[in-house]
This record gives structure tokens, C-alpha cells and sequence, in this order.
């Protein structure tokens, strides 16, 4: 009876609510007026985030869209450009929004399979000054990145980058929404890798909570004083100053008391599927972190598959490359993960 | 010992905080990923808001702010101008947001003491086309206006607005921030007004619940189907977005339960208030709804005296025409009102 | 015969075409390739206007409103605020550029009858910084003032507003596409006037050439090296930057040989012409500079007179103040005056 | 004595000045006030262009960057996209006004050697109607390619390129700066080439004329009558509404009546120009229209040898792809090609 009405939903990391834990730390919180920076939960969200990941400050926002849009809003003047992948978060998913209410001008430069911008392409867009070209100001980089299957770019990468962001006086940005996910990935090759690391000379981080880690709702941008200064007045233009958000805070600060339990098992998770989707013969990219992206064996096409699977209670989603991708998360346990695999391998079978 | 602890904030009422009910309620919440339109608790506030006033859709945003920059994102195209008070919350406390990430040219009038423009300047701006002028597209007017000290604004001067923006093929926004304010203000006097009378002929209305209605977070825009259905983009591009959003929105459902109450009962306090700062010598305008402005008698400054107001722990604040204001709120209580004045009467007494 | 189609245009002084010496002027111009700066004529037209305003560098731009544009472009970032008067040609008749192509936030207070905006108005808008408000940046007056019918802005009173945009850390433009006509009508009452004198302490101040001056084409901004420099950034991201522009300016160069000579003429056309229309009944504001605006006598309506004369080749413009409007120029005779003026008593006559 | 002051300037066809035909049609032009549609040189101009490729109308704009940005404001709202090339003028040459001022969002793909963009490419930003992405408006293709080297889009490309903006409701902006260079190019092997052949099915096409054409100022964007009518908005807000601009359009107009001439001449001296280069020993690729790029031979590098010849009194730009640029215009004889010729050769043997 009840397995009838099982939903697997593995489309998004975003579909996960909190847990108990973090509901009563909700209901409980500690709040104020956040306009007025009277929020002691926010508060104390912000400056923790801003410890984890080694800035001088932090800022609450409702989203990883409105994280980005804040950042480069306050790194940028109109007609200023961000150089960053053109597979990534901000340049496709976010409506192009830095133009259209910013007037930044975008320079994309190919994303590699891995997630990384080549550095010969980013030194291509930075031009010298001249009245033709629009100036170049940001580096923009996403971490781990999303359309790339979650790949996370590793330390010595991002050093180049800051190592090439500094030599050009430019800053760098990180779209860090699944910085977690990158940073306990790569804490499997190296035990003494520390959150700093991933963001040592970036100039601001965008890390989301409301993606793997269950919150209802927001993100935490962090960077220096002075930034986050200047993020709180364009937070304020969007129309992202809220109110007693420390009730919605609670459970970021709770989440991040057991993040590494939570990610670590996604990531688990995340290679058991993988490993059996392989078994049942689907073309499976090995996974880094918590997504996965698969082509269904011939003849199903990944929309058809998409579709076929929908109807049996296991919703996964067509991503951008016309894979099909699942996010495993805490919506989804070990036992599930059996479960769909077995319904999976009922689809295949009706064209074997 | 625990008197001296206590504070009286009258700054806002946006310094209320959830009460027991909605703090239960947005525990309880059933609740869903609202990006992908799945969070029956918002689906839910978003319908109810929408028959309260008569239009056809709703759309939960973040803030009042967020309300008014979609919505009118969601109206005009660059370069498309606005008809509103020049001493309205759009015009004054929003950053020139429409202009800064819109390129909406702002037209403004001025507000008249009872927070109406006059339409003779509203139709003085409806100018011709010509490729001199930029195209009006919106009549902003709001309700209770929060500059001009809570004035409501009445169902004849609504129905002549409504008039003029349809003879002129032009669109109304109200900023119904505090509409629950200006209905049941309006109510004392006409006992068969419905919260429809306001909004007959509007295009759009913005409905704020963390401002009176004691909601941490959001406010609902509601207009036709066509309109909602491009501010959801527009809410999306500014970041507004967000996922488990019922966890807040709960609490605004609660609130609508008990609007009544709540409202009317800031009302009396700020009545209560007004009469008991008239006896001890401050010159106060008459209440329409939970704003008071008023001076303090000489040779008290207004921003000496919100000083040492402070510094007994009466909190008020100076409004943008120099006035001392006032918000009596759900944190405000009849008996505080009685202690507040006894405060004030003191440190009048101290120049006497 | 000929005399039927002798056409009296005084709609503005923009219907002005370039006299025989000036003609000349653009025929034998020395040019070059103005986007290398290369363009000798250019060249020294900005350098002249420079020197003639004691200003650092100018900048030749298509047309007044792409002066003003550019200069407030350069001015301010996206979001920051404009304070201008409400009927400036700025806030009226460009189509609210400024916003919708720069983000800037207009924050018009009321231009009193002489063209001045009143400092206590000015004084309002510059709000102290709040994560609310736009940040005021850049103050902009006219001179002479177009809808205010030509009025000349004083040396006393441009003295006072760069002491407000002084003590405020703000800029000062003056968009003085009249400012020749400015400097004339206050030489009147003042001998040892110096076009400087009008502009010291400016930061930008934009010179129409095509109007009064009968010059086909363009505008010179002024301002300091470094204004220009970013203004020439603007001037080419607009579209602005021209190639062998040296053939428009050289005409610029000539008028500036014969200035006096033409703005002094238009001047004694235009009080002549007040005269005039005061005996035969019209309601005739004294003018400043080239500036009529005066009202039929009754029962004719603005409109319809304008159109009466018309059909007698007697052309003129309904103002913004719905007033008729006369700009005696260059195409203008003494005689001229006298033949209009006996056409309009006979137009008086048949409703007398 | 005289050859020491000839300057050979192959650095653009920018840097062409009228010719004593123009300079009389300039010289002898009608003229009224364009800003109230009243010049006859002008409207003679914009009807011709529209005329010669199959449009309604035409709009005479100051610069070709006034020509593109113009067409896509026209074209796009706050927010849309255009697909464009990557090494597109559009994209690389014009500081990003689409987006700075625009609020347009670009999403460039890869210029090919010829110039085009893969179908496949363009048909990968045609994204379907979601709420994260960015709606698609314009295809906008350039022909012939600058950053191309001169390359001309065939009548078969740009028919299929047609084809899927119709299938998929775009539009299509053809930046033609040099659409007559695309056209003669072209003609060589296709003698009953029409000039519409190269604009059918297009909605906006900008055709410069201070380029090969020698005009000292100015472009002309031609499209559907409706288009037209907007578009004169968007030029008059970008400040570049001029008065008696026929001054300038004569010249344009004469350009027209020898325009096969000119153009087919420039070509010649560019194919005498490669063959001697290749003769020379410098590493060439074969021009197809007036646009020449090469390689110096070893061990020169770009940037040194383009100064080598500077003393020499030789100009050739830096290409944006690091080669040296030569565009032979009609300051350059067939002499000046052997003249200038024998000065490179000199060059090169003193590392030889």
C-alpha cells in the first residue's frame, strides 16, 4: 500500500526539507529585525560562515541566484565584465540577470568536461584598456560545478586562478552553492584539506544551504568587510532585506553542525547508484560528488526514459546536456536507492 | 529587576515577531519546493490572498520591497515610466531600485498630506507620445500611506484613479504594504466595506505580512494570471526565489485568521497613544490607522528626544519629515502604553 | 509671388542651417580619423570650448542630449541619483535616458519660474546614507532654462549651488545647451561677465552648438581631463564616437567667431518681438534671452492659434506649459518681425 | 622630399575622407531639421538604402555602433537575449552597450575561419520558455567579418540562418558595416547577385558608410516600417538625433552612385597587396574583401613589425587574433601598394 505512494525524488538536491533537528531549531530561534541587524541568529549564521571559509564577513540571502546577482551587483559598475564558464550557474540558469538588471557584460569561456575554465581562454578576455572593449573586473568560478556533473575544482586550480585574478587586479567570485560537496570530495584524497583552502583570495563566496543541506530556504555570501558593506545595499535593492529570518537561519546553523555526516552520505549514496546504474547497463559519468548524470541503455531516449520512470514514482530530471541526472539526498536512503534501481532495471527490461 | 529589561518598540512594526499560533503553524507546515511550484502551503497563501482581493493569481515574495520591484519589473519595459508620490515607499526607501536594476523612469508627484496625488499632476505626466518623452505605463498609489502617516486612501479616490489609468490605457499598482490597515481603518466609517473596494481595477497589489501581521518574512503580490505568471520570472531574476518556503509562509496563513484582531487592536493603542501624548504637551496628527507622527514640545528636537527616549528604553524613530514616529504593534501593550507615557511625561519633565 | 512661400519658422532655433561662412568652413576642414583622435579640427573646437569655459578638456557629441547623457553616464554609477529640476530638459524631453539606459535615479524637485530649483528643495534630497536610499551624486541645473522660457541662471546663484554640491561631497553638471544665450542676456546688466564665470566650480557643463548657433550638428562637453576621459568612453559606448567629424565642427569653430554677433541679434528679435505681441494682445512673458512664450487673447485657444498661423507659414510650438512658443534665430529678419507680427493681428482680427 | 611625408595608412577603412564629389554634394546639400523629419537629404538617404535592400524604411544613424545598438534595443526588452557571434564587433568592439545600457543578454558562440556560426551552435541557445533561462530574441550575424579577416556570408547561410530564426520566432540584425564589401565580394562569382539576395528575411540591417565608402560620418539601419518607428525612439535616447544632418547624409548619398566602383577597386588593391606580401615572404591568408591579415616572417613578432613599419611611415593595426591587419581604401593607390611594398621587403632583409 504505502510503497505505492513512495515518491523518489532525486531531481534536486533542492527538493530536501529539514529534518527534526533543524524544524525545532527553527521554532525555536532567537530572532530580531535583520534590517536593522537585530537578527542575533542571523547573526551568528553569518559570522560562522564567514569563520568556516576564512572572510571577515558574511550576508544571509534568500537564494543562490540572489547570492550571485548581490556579489557581482557589488563588484561590478554597469558595463563592467564578468569573465566566467558558459556552462555555469549564473550563465545560464539565472536569466541572465547580471545584464539585465546590472548591466554587467558576461565574457564566457568554455567550461571543460571537469568544470574548469581553461586559463588561456580567461587571459583571451581580459583586454587591455581601450574604448572599444567593455573592462573586465570579475573572474567568476563555480565549485563544485553543476551542469558539470558536481565535478570540484581542487586547491592548486583555484590558486592559479587567484594566482591570475591578482596579477590583473581583477576579483574573483566563487559560486559555491555545493561548496560542501567539493570541499568533503575532496577531503577523500586529502585528510588535512581545510574549507579555507577552496577560497583563500577569492573576494566573495556564495555558499547555498538550501540545496543538500535541507534548509528551507537561503545562502550566506561571504567576503570582507567592506564588501559585505556594500552586498547589504544591493541585498537591499533586490528586495532581499528580510525580517525575522533568524527562524529561517536556525536551521542553517543547524545543518552545519552535522554538514559533514549529511554530505558525505549523498556522496555515498551518490556511487552506490552509480554503480549500479552501470550494472543495469546505463552509460553512467563516475560521479564527484552528489550528481549524477547517465544516458538510459538504447533505445530510450533521456526525456522518454525521464517520462517512463516519472510513472513508476522515480523523478529525476533531463539536465542541460541532455543527460538525465540524479541528485541523491537526505530524502533518499540506502534502501531507496535499492528500491529504484530495481524499478530502473523493470523499465529496461519492457525493451530488452 | 525585570522592568528595567523591558524596551518598547515602537520604531516598526516590522520588529513584530510570530506569536505562538504562527510559530506552530510554520512547524507544522506541509511544504514543498517552491521553485518548481510544489509547496502546497504558499500555493495555498497565494490563492487565499488572491480571492481576498479580487484578483485572479498570487505570488509569495521575500519583502515589501521585492513586491514593489517585481511588480512594477513585471509592467514596465526600460525606459517605461511610473506616475507615484514622490513621498511614497517606492520613491523614497527603495534605493531607485526601479531605475537602478529597471530602467523605469520614475515620474513622481507629490503625495498631498492625506497620501493622494492630486490628478490633475497625475494627468499633468500622462504626456503625449513623442520620441521626446518617456512612455508612461503605471500609476503607482499606496495604501495606507506609510510617509504621510497611515492615511488611508478611500474607495471614491481609488475608483477615480482606476478611471483615469483606464481612459489612459495605463496600469495601477498599489502598494498595499499596509492594506489590511487602510481596510480596516476605512471599515470604522463604512461597515459593509469589502478588502476588494480597495483593489477593484488594480493591476497589481502588494500585501506585506511582516509588518503588522507579526510574520517574520514575505509579502504576497496578487494580480490577473498573465501578470503573476511573468513576475514569477521576475521574481526569479531577482533572486526571490525560494524553496521550502512554507515554513514561512504558514505563518502568514495563521495571520490571516486573526487579521482582524491584530489590526484593530494596533488601531486602539495608536489611538490610546495619540490621546495620551496630546495630554502631556507633544503636538501629535491624528491616527488613521498604527502610525503616529508627532513633535515634542519645545525645546525638545525630535532627534534629542528619540535619544532620550532611548535611553529609557522607549524606541521610536525620525521620520523623513523630521517628526518623531510611532508604530504601536503586537509587542505593544495596552498596559505599555501607559508606561511608555509615564516615561515621556518624565523626560519632559526635565526642561520644564 | 515669392513672398507666398516665404515660411517664418520659429518653432526653435535647432531649424537653423549654417550660414556661408560656415559652410565654407566645413568645406575646407582639415579632418582626420576622431576615433584616433586624430581629427585636428575637432580638436581644436575642444580645446577652445575648453579654454572659453576654463574648463581641462572637452569632448564634440552628437547632440545635446547625448551630452547630457554621457556626462551623467560618467557621473554616476547604476543606482546613484540625480537631483534636477522637474522641468529640465533632462527630466522632460530625453526620453528618461538616464534611467533606462543607465540606471540613474532622477530625483526632480520643482524648477521655480526663473529656472532655479530652490536650495532648501535641493537640501531635501540629499539624504544621508541609508542602505534605503539612493545615493544623491550629481546636482544638474540649466542655463538659460528651456521650459522656463529662456531664463538665465545667475552668477550668484550657480555661486550658492556649487557651495551646496561642494559642502556634499556631490557634482555639479550644467547642461548649458543655451549657455551663450545665458552669457549674453546677463552681459547685459554686467559688462565684465566671463563666460567662465557661469561655470566655475562645474564639474561637467554640455555647449549646444545646433541651436542659436545654426551649426548643423553637435554639442561640446567640458569638464576635467579626467571627465573626458571616461566621457569618451561613454561618447563611444552610446554610439557617439565619430570619423572625420572635423566637417561638422569646423562649423562650430566659425560660429564661435561671431558669437556675440548672432546670440546679441537673436536677443534684439526677441524683444522686439515681445513688444510686438504685447500691442497687438497677446499675454507675452518678458523673455531673458530667445526664449517667447505668451498666450492669445481669448477666446483663442494655444493649439488652435498655432495652427491658424500655420496655414499663414507662421510657424511656432505649443510649450510645455502650454503656452505658444517663439525662438526668433538666424532665420529671422528685423523685417521678418514686422510681416509675422502684422500676420498674427490679422489672424486677432477675425474673432475680434 | 615630398615621399618623406607620405603616410601609407592601411590601418583601417575608417580612416578614408570624402572625395571632392562628396565634399560638393556636401557642401550643396538640402537641408531642414532631421529631429522633426524634415530633412530632405537625409529622407532621400534612408529611402535609398531601404530601396537597395528590400526594407520599408531607413533610419540615418551617427556611427555603426549607434547602428547596432539601436537595432537591438529595438528589438530586445530588459532581460532578452541575443545569439551572436563570439568575435562579432557586437560582442568584442562595443564596450558591451547592449548589455550595459540595454540590459541584453548576450550568449555568444563560436565565430568559425569564414565568419558564420554553426547551426548546431546557434540552435543550442535557443532554449525552451523556463524560468531560469534567458529568452532568446536575436540572431544578429555580421557580414562581411572583421575580426574574420573580410569574410562574406553566402546567400545559403544566411537563408538558412533565416530559416531557423522563422522556425523558432526570432529575429535577425545583420550588422552589415561593410555589407557592400559582402555584396561585390560575393558578385565575382555570382553575377546576377542582388544586394537583397544578402537581406532577405532579415529585420534589421546596418549599413556604414564612413568605412570603404569614405563618408566622413555615419551608418543607416533600414527595416520593416514598424521597426523604423521604434527605432527612432531608441536613437533619439541614445542622443543621437541630429538637425541638419543632410550636410552629412550628401555625402553618403554620392558614396552610393560609385559604390561598385570604390568597393571593387578596394578589393583589387587588397588581392595586389596579398600577392605581394606572399611574394615577400610573410604568411597571408587570402582576402576575400578589402580586409587583409598576415604574418610578418620571423623572427618579427606582430607588435614590433607594426611599429618597424610605423617608422616608415607604413600603418597596420594589431588584429584582435594577434596578426597584422591591412585594410587598402582609397587613400591607397596601386602605386602606393608597390611603394609600400618595396618598404616592407626592406624590412625584412635587415634580419635577413
Amino acid at each position: 500500500m504505502k510503497r505505492a505512494l513512495k515518491i523518489f525524488d532525486l531531481r534536486s538536491d533542492t527538493v530536501t526539507k529539514p529534518n527534526a533537528k533543524m524544524l525545532q531549531a527553527m521554532f525555536n530561534a532567537e530572532v530580531g529585525d535583520d534590517v536593522y541587524g537585530e537578527d542575533p541568529t542571523v547573526n551568528r549564521l553569518q559570522k560562522k560562515c564567514a569563520e568556516i571559509f576564512g572572510m571577515e564577513a558574511g550576508l544571509f540571502v534568500a537564494s543562490g541566484t540572489m547570492g550571485n546577482l548581490v556579489s557581482l551587483l557589488t563588484h561590478c559598475k554597469r558595463g563592467e565584465s564578468v569573465i566566467l564558464g558558459d556552462r555555469s550557474h549564473i550563465n545560464v540558469y539565472e536569466q541572465g540577470g547580471i545584464s539585465a538588471l546590472g548591466g554587467i557584460f558576461p565574457t564566457p569561456v568554455p567550461n571543460q568536461e571537469d568544470g574548469t575554465l581553461r586559463t588561456s581562454d580567461i587571459l583571451s578576455k581580459i583586454l587591455k584598456e581601450n574604448i572599444h572593449f567593455s573592462r573586465p573586473k570579475v573572474i567568476a568560478i563555480e565549485n563544485t560545478h553543476n551542469i558539470c556533473g558536481g565535478k570540484a575544482l581542487n586547491v592548486d586550480y583555484i590558486r592559479e586562478i587567484v594566482r591570475i585574478k591578482e596579477e590583473n587586479k581583477l576579483k574573483l567570485h566563487i559560486d559555491g552553492a555545493r561548496i560542501f560537496n567539493a570541499y568533503y570530495a575532496l577531503k577523500e584524497t586529502n585528510n588535512r584539506l581545510d574549507p579555507k583552502d577552496l577560497t583563500r583570495g577569492a573576494d566573495s563566496v556564495n555558499i547555498c544551504f538550501s540545496k543538500g543541506l535541507c534548509c528551507p530556504i537561503g545562502s550566506v555570501i561571504v567576503g570582507s568587510e567592506s564588501f559585505i558593506q556594500e552586498a547589504l545595499r544591493n541585498r537591499k535593492i533586490v528586495g532581499g532585506a528580510m525580517r525575522q529570518v533568524g527562524h529561517v537561519a536556525a536551521a542553517a546553523l543547524e545543518a552545519l553542525d552535522s554538514v559533514e555526516e549529511i554530505i558525505t552520505s549523498d556522496h555515498l549514496k551518490t556511487k552506490k547508484l552509480y554503480k549500479g546504474l552501470k550494472e543495469i547497463g546505463c552509460d553512467v559519468d563516475a560521479p564527484t560528488s552528489n550528481i549524477l548524470l547517465f544516458t538510459p541503455p538504447k533505445p530510450f531516449l533521456p526525456s522518454q526514459f525521464v517520462t517512463l520512470m516519472k510513472e513508476r514514482n522515480v523523478l529525476g530530471s533531463v539536465a542541460y546536456t541532455n543527460k538525465i541526472r540524479f541528485i541523491p539526498n537526505s530524502g533518499t536512503s540506502n534502501e531507496d536507492i535499492n528500491e529504484l534501481l530495481e524499478i530502473i532495471k523493470q523499465i529496461i527490461k519492457t525493451k530488452a
